[in-house]
């Protein structure tokens, strides 16, 4: 991994060509709200969305734009989810969208519009025009950090990565920026994430690894069990690094499509350390499946159990939930084969305890900020590995408060 | 309903021929965690058991027992579930039961097993031997209210029930007794419930009947979303009523099946108002679904949800979340034609809030400690009704604490 270079302080403007602001409209609170993040160049542009039934209105319009799948960046705005609002919703978005691109000054579907926050309620027009008309006079250079922090809702810290590798012997950089902690499950949840680059790849091939990037990233992130109408991921590609096109027969793609990957799976793991409530990093692994769609159920279900993650919370290694939830997940399993360590600790072996001497040791384990959990079936060869938190006293509190 | 005559403070010693004991036998605590359930006269058994991969001992043993449907009780312990405990804990639940017809002179396999508490801890059999022989030289014919104390784990209070009806000119009473309050799940969860009856049931209706009743009762309740593996239901028909055998030919047959679902109903909610840390009783109705199965679906999601739960806990009528639910949990829905009213106040009228008069009305539903929830997804004829509770800070304490 040595020809990837992570970047401290990096994000969505660390890419050559985008700029990017954040300010405050008054949307719902006095923190920033609107966030527009741009690229001079037209990119490139691949998305991927919620899977729920129920989609926000940003979901619905940037669905249209992305047939084109080109564009010149983003509008944001948090406190508001533009979900449940019916035809105005739709024309609201759209307005969001053509607004900010006359501000900047490009073709009227070349900019892509995203919302979160709360459902239901009309979007506060006159104050998110005001905003984007001031978001868009102030892009900077070096405004990733200022967007980042606009479009956070319940999240307690911004997230921002970036990476640098070499393509044709140009330095290509990606950067990317997220928000999420709560409604965060599988396939999706409340969070919108985006990634700039001044790679230049092919349309088409950037779709293809934005898609395998999410499978291993973002979808494999559970903080509680629901998911959201909103969730939205963006890659803007401007080709501004001078490379030759990237795509499936470059020699270079592999590495290109990795640095997407590890770079969603960063911003995917700052989600979960964000969780709302978390205090641990619990990363889940099922091996042995009777397959690998087997090994996801199983996964899934550890991940999901309030039990499980209660007791996490509580420092307790309690295996008879994990092999619990691994009975009821859909998975096949015969419970006499079944292993589970924590750590590099086995505590269940071949379905039942080894013996009080190693639940002391895992004890310590399960105390720790961050620890994994692996569960082997001894059926097949299916795995899947994924990552969660724990359930605390504040993620009720925080979801109890957190009014309509 | 005036057929059934519903009677405070009766259980499992009210119907005729049954007597019954709990005792403490110091397995985890001074509580009383032993009790048995004894008719003098053979009954008619019927059961249905977790439908978890991972299973219980007593489960496996009393699916043995189950083939021939005939039997004198059932003896359970609370405090250890006796569940990933291999061979060893299988021959523990076949010497308990077997232990309990010595101690009352029945054949050995003529009386049931249960056990409930913590998973993957061996039996400590001196105790069990010990408070097995107890409770059989302690049965007493008001032995019902001690023995619903015995198998109590989390729980706060008792649950008992009692109904009396004729069949044939005879007074017939049911009894009930069920525990549970946290791994509370549709279909079957932490939850034991024992029924018994002097009427003379044919075996293979009373079976029929009571799958039927888990179906509209026990499986349409949850706390949370884990499913446990000792879950078990047993009813005990001994016909010391003097009636008519009961079986789908009797023209009371009905009579009869709806006083079990409508006792199985009564312990089911007893369950869900005693939930870990349950403050408000909730009852969720999807209605217009494509199928049954599509609103089954719908309700399901909307009772796991953890932000639906919370809240509900937090008084808080936040039908995004609701809505949002019904979109990921796989049942049709088209979000224009959605409506959802708290009580009789109708807060979202296709898809849309219907203004911020009725979300103050609501508001105040939501905080009474019980209210009920109607989504109709105008889709088709489907329909299911489903009893929850909210997700409270104390849910968080309880299983965090509860140690391994």
């Amino acid at each position: 991994m040595s020809e990837l270079r992570w970047v401290d302080g990096g994000g969505v403007t660390s890419a050559r060509g985008f700029r990017a602001a954040g300010v405050n409209a008054g949307i719902r609170s006095a923190k920033p709200d609107v966030a527009i993040v741009f690229s001079e160049r037209e990119a490139a542009v691949a998305g991927v969305f919620t899977r729920n039934r129920l989609v926000g209105s940003h979901v619905k319009y940037c669905r249209g734009l992305l047939k084109a799948g080109r564009g010149h960046g983003v509008v944001v705005n948090s406190g508001n989810a533009n979900a449940c609002t019916g035809r105005q919703g739709l024309l609201d978005a759209e307005e969001m969208g053509r607004a900010a691109a006359k501000a900047l000054g490009v073709d009227a579907d070349r900019m892509y519009v995203c919302s979160t926050g709360t459902i239901g309620i009309p979007m506060p027009m006159d104050k998110v025009r005001n905003g984007i008309a001031d978001a868009a006079a102030r892009l900077k250079a070096d405004g990733g950090a200022e967007a980042a922090r606009a479009i956070m809702t319940t999240d307690t810290v911004p997230k921002e990565v970036c990476v640098r590798l070499n393509i044709d012997g140009c330095e290509v950089t990606l950067g990317g920026m997220a928000k999420g902690s709560g409604m965060i499950h599988p396939n999706m949840a409340t969070m919108l994430a985006f990634v700039t680059t001044d790679a230049a790849v092919d349309r088409a091939a950037l779709q293809d690894a934005l898609v395998r990037g999410v499978n291993l990233s973002l979808n494999r992130i559970c903080v509680d069990n629901d998911q959201s109408p909103n969730d939205t991921v963006l890659v803007f590609a401007n080709g501004a690094a001078g490379n030759s096109l990237l795509g499936p027969g470059h020699a270079q793609w592999d590495l290109f499509t990795q640095a997407l990957t590890e770079l969603l799976k960063r911003l995917a793991f700052a989600i979960v350390r964000d969780g709302e409530g978390a205090t641990k990093f619990v990363t889940v692994r099922v091996a042995g499946g009777a397959s690998d769609a087997d090994a996801e159920l199983a996964a899934r279900a550890i991940c999901n159990s309030m039990l499980v993650k209660t007791s996490w919370f509580g420092g307790d290694p309690n295996w008879g939930r994990v092999i619990d939830a691994v009975g009821y997940s859909g998975a096949a399993m015969v419970e006499g084969l079944v292993d589970i360590s924590y750590g590099d600790s086995m505590v269940v072996k071949n379905g039942q305890s080894v013996g009080a001497g190693a639940l002391d040791e895992v004890k310590r384990t399960v105390t720790q900020p961050a620890f994994s959990i692996t569960v082997d079936l001894h059926l097949g060869k299916g795995s899947c590995e994924m990552y969660t938190c724990d359930c605390s006293l504040d993620y009720v509190k925080i979801n109890a408060d957190y009014m309509t």
